[in-house]
């Protein structure tokens, strides 16, 4: 076993005056809310790849900063299995129930696709081993279809058939993989299905390509058995200059067009919402009104910098508002939250990898206190109720069940011949009440 | 009669010689492209709100600036009836062969609904009669539903219905009077449709009003025999921190999900495009390619400013770009190029309204002759062609026509057992390309 | 007296169980934190602009919806005088210590220069009887070089020199009624100060007009024997496509250039960070570490939205941080804490302006008291020491005073031919750590 | 010698009918433009990073795309001169006459520090020898202070002395080398000049060390003999959150500060322009004006993407404009125009990096044509002397000279007591006039 993370103790609850930096200070997984015991609200999961596998690079420093143990050595299964033992090292001092990888992340690539399918296999042995030892679960896996060069221009959007075939290989290999692991989702994010000029890019065969292999991915799970979700992470772009998964509300008209809002649902990320132009909570109302929520990417963006920084989360009041929304939307399902976040490339020592998710994870838990307050006290959808109070009356009805058309309402205005006054939003109103939760 | 303009000569075409800056250079109407005269391809129609109805103000300057005789008449009916007399002037000097315009544009709001309409009525037939006797022509109508108070809280997705039902019967009429006009196209832009914060908002309520009230708006269309196209506008934010209609892939979706997609179609602008994190191309070509395609709002952004400063087009690779997809996808049919455009606050003279308008003519003219060529050379295409092949191979056919599944392709591959390598995008070539036909 | 907001009691501390939304939860302006009564440090001040002359109106909304009794009235005095009368009441019930005006918000335009003077000695005269009245003090007066149509290329930086002329005489007086009113510091804010285009600016010479204006303004400060601080308010866009102050770092080049970073300090607005690509906290860092850190004007921006939307802080992290390094940096001196900020458009009620204000005052107090435990635990300076510690070195010191020059250290490192480890930057630890003290 | 371009005929001017896409179509570089070479006016530079140290890779792709044979050798220094063999084929093959690089670009980082400066050392007599076989010069050297991990936090702003150290004897080592090789120019880019968090960072602190280190670099220069010019290159963030040499006006301030406005200079990169949150146009406006204008990185960003995305330019009118202000400020001298541009990822054939040279040599020889036209023409300079002509008057003068105070002008206002009307900008017919051009 791995003994990289030696000087670091298991994590325990402490309580909020705990002055001990490696303890949680409001994570207490047993504490009951709202009925359920916080680990099961929230679903944590830590991402292997960019504690494991990432190693400090960036577009500016290619050597990375971080040196881990594996990430030198020169026989690359047997980096990958000492990588596994120190990621189940990690899971076991840390304490959050789950895990995410793709593929790639636990398993290297060889040199022909058979091989690479053994050494997927190898490596699923490998951490279903560790699984029953440690009783750590798999969130979701997915297939890296984004970092070989083979995938410059796209996974299943490639002008290549051949590509599209390799493709569809990691995929079924990795569902493959989740099946067996017990994973609970299946996730697919298209960080190279887009383009970066339209002038070399026949968008409508592109989208159909997708639409295509989605279809695939939907049929094979259900021939193989697998009970879990099928999600998409929208990103609206980097690597690629524009992504076809844009966001939330795109996912969803693509999914509509390819027979699909059924079957799929979203992964969405803090991040990825923000560099969409968008706030976090608003991918989750989007996606929970459309009926496609499935799981979030917990992480944070920095507003300054125009690129994914996936910095864990630490703002309490920002968090607080999307797990409201969550719980209100009934919580969730098969879906988690996984910190797809990473320490920064100046975080070089093993223990701010501790730092990193002992904080996303104070945070969420706090986050969630303030969310039930914000629930059991009720004046938030109180208020919201009797706003919309007017479309419960009888002339509301007519209008939203179609027995009103057009001119009938033109006609009632008319007839009525009078205006109506607006009456205040109460923002600020609201989110002073929403701050005493805090 | 007015005589706002009378120190202007009516625009003429001079060539790309002549020094004065009140000739076209490049638009010369009758000059075939393409089988089709210059008029045809571009149906240039100038707006009725941006040239005539603003004054100049901005967030920081409340009076404004242009002080133009009819915004400071007592009487607004007056006023209305020489706003109409200026346009119009204006359209018979400038030569663009359209106008668009809002209710509010032309006819003052009235102390009643009922008076509103009357107003709407007067100048209708005050413009039905200078459309008589200048050719002038309708591109399209639309109901102003986002400046007056009462729709603070939007108009379709407002909390009280009878706010609604007042946005239906100025959208009734708005359908009615373009029928009149003749008008080949209706456009619904919904700039108060969104909210400021999720805290006070049922979102998915919101959404079955809109599609409820886009369903009314289809079925009146049809019940009066309009034949024209119904036309959502997009647009991310800006008045509203959110806009329901984000962007053409949102408006996509939206359409899917309250059975509109084969009725109503998006009239694209480019600022819009730009505030919604994408380029005008991409809108162009994602509505090209989801079948939605119909009409432009031609102007452009400041890629230094996050607002919508509706600046008339003056890159001409850019305008070009986008004239080349359009013809490529077959050009106009009931649709046309609105300059949604206005002058800077600082052009406070009648003559600055020709050269905004005479510029975006002359930039879109001479983009129209580049993107001919593009069309006619054929290269572009021919090395996407050859880009794509792969897919009209069996093996790509049997791939999108779902002969093969997740597990044939996998098979396939690993049958094979190699990579395939991948062939350059050669973006930079195709960029010089394109730089050859300017 | 004004009897607008009648129905709003005063308002009091009753402490953070109190569920009543028209009472402070942490504003206690006695309590005592690090020495010094909460109302000393925070020195909150009410703006005149946004509360009492903005009407709600928006680039796409020109008429309003607040309807305030004072904006219908025909006589300008009459109304300037009935504002003011409302504003009073307002503070007097909300109990902040100061409030801010322009010229222009206080008192109407004339129809000639000298008429515009005496409407304002006239209400200065009002204003001054009322701050004897209630004890309200002037943080800062400014003159409005921004809205009137004279001033749209700029006011100081005009093509023109008489509009010059007639800033000078706007700010002449505007620091004339600052003076007798007791205010504590005067503020330049350069909306329209900046170009549209390049094309038709000259902006080495607008620089040159603009610090020739500033030392004028500095000059007038000695003679009248004005004590207060002179601050200029970064921005870098809106209205105006480019704005010369456009940061803090910015303004401090220009100052240099024109000999004025002795005399002139900045006040920053948290919105105007965050256009300019900054973080709140950066800009007060810098100011700080320049010596040109005055006041600020306290608000948030939306981070979806590109303009200023000038909304009530309500991030209780993200304001300790900027809190924090005030008090860092000693606290106000002249300088205090303006509410440059406004109840939405759709907050129409005269409560709602007292929510705003309530809630961005209980932010603030409660950001207080957590920079208090941040500065009173010491961990953050204590890490931050050692990370810095080898600057304290002899080596570390002959290269800061000038001992050794770059030949001198390079040698060092050849004679010494090792390379030197980076330590972690431990950010997580740092970030997890402030979230202990919220 | 190296063949790795062999298929690549040397690329030859064949003018604007030319349909090979190996030839210049514009750039001629004999021709005469106001009365100089071509060549001379563009000083065209590549840059050996992006074309020959660069594999593609990017944050989702880490093992890159391009497979350049010198990026497979196992021996660091025969890679080198592998390197400098295909970089100079290349140079000999395009025919620009500058290049530029970083010292480990052209020569490995070595095991000691000693090692390292013996690398270079010996590379830079390949390099010499290079030049003088095929007449190639150095535009400028800079030092990598950005890639490995020791400078993670920091070079010359590093909290650990030893690693500025260590960066000052990279620094004089690249100096060196750059007055060995006839370098023109020696450039300074703080790519880890910055903080990512405040939290951990003195900035004040940071600021000083960065004072000493430029003023150390200038002693060193004089020391030394050479004459050519210390420039900075401003970029806001990326890698570091925020770097101190935001922008040009940011750079200024801050040479202001420590006493180098008259010795250090400023190379503008497009863009870095574009990041800082201004046109490329406005930073080289901003360096003329305030005199420290020295060099260009010609490049151009993705206004959709928040990062640096280093395209070569390809929009003619937006280079057109940058070189007008160039060529009207004086043009190059010591400076040149450096392309800090990278063919993109899926770009991957040896062809591709002639394809994006010549399209950004093209497009800059026909924007050169364009600024020509523009100059000699001189209508664009009469409509702006016209616009500011109230300045030369003798009132103008006065204010200017400072003979007027502030009093003194207001007081003159008062006397003449009428207000003065604005003139249109007439931005709309400018911008015409430019598009005559192209």
């Amino acid at each position: 076993m791995s003994a990289y993370f030696t000087e670091i103790p298991p994590i325990a609850y402490e309580g909020n005056r705990s002055t001990n930096p490696l303890a949680f200070k409001w994570y207490d997984k047993d504490r009951l809310v709202l009925g359920k015991r916080m680990e099961e609200h929230l679903r944590f999961a830590v991402c292997y790849w960019h504690s494991f596998c990432w190693n400090g690079f960036d577009p500016f420093g290619y050597d990375g900063t971080f040196e881990r143990p594996w990430q030198k050595m020169a026989d690359p299964m047997a980096a990958a299995r000492a990588k596994a033992d120190a990621a189940f090292e990690f899971f076991a001092r840390l304490g959050a129930p789950y895990y995410c990888f793709h593929d790639r992340d636990v398993a290297p690539e060889g040199t022909t696709p058979r091989e690479s399918v053994n050494h997927l296999h190898e490596m699923v042995d490998v951490l279903a081993a560790k699984q029953q030892a440690t009783g750590m679960k798999l969130l979701w896996g997915t297939a890296n279809l984004f970092s070989h060069r083979r995938f410059m221009s796209g996974a299943a959007t490639n002008p290549d058939p051949e590509i599209f075939a390799l493709a569809a290989l990691q995929v079924k290999e990795a569902m493959d993989a989740t099946l067996k692991l017990g994973g609970e989702n299946y996730v697919l994010w298209g960080g190279r299905e887009g383009y970066e000029t339209l002038l070399n890019t026949r968008m409508g065969q592109e989208l159909d390509q997708m639409g295509r292999f989605l279809n695939m991915v939907v049929d094979y799970k259900h021939k193989i058995g697998f009970k879990g979700t099928i999600l998409i992470e929208p990103k609206p772009r980097e690597p690629t200059k524009h992504q076809y998964d844009f966001d939330t509300a795109t996912v969803y008209g693509f999914l509509c067009r390819y027979g699909l809002d059924k079957e799929i649902k979203v992964n969405i990320e803090a991040n990825h919402a923000t560099l969409s132009g968008h706030s976090f909570e608003h991918e989750i109302a989007t996606a929970l009104d459309l009926g496609i929520f499935g799981s979030i990417d917990m992480n944070r963006g920095d507003m300054q910098c125009g690129w994914d920084t996936d910095q864990f989360p630490n703002n309490i009041p920002e968090t607080a508002l999307a797990l409201y929304l969550i719980l209100k939307g009934g919580g969730f399902t098969t879906g988690g939250l996984n910190f797809d976040a990473k320490v920064r490339r100046q975080s070089i020592d093993p223990e701010d990898l501790f730092h990193g998710h002992i904080g996303g994870m104070d945070v969420s838990a706090r986050a969630l206190l303030i969310a039930e307050k914000m629930l059991l006290d009720d004046q938030l959808d109180q208020m919201v109720d009797q706003r919309y109070a007017g479309w419960a009356t009888p002339f509301g009805q007519d209008i939203l069940s179609g027995k009103m058309g057009l001119d009938a309402v033109a006609a009632h205005v008319v007839a009525r011949n009078t205006d109506t006054r607006p009456v205040s939003g109460r923002q600020e109103r609201l989110e002073n009440l929403v701050n005493n939760y805090i």
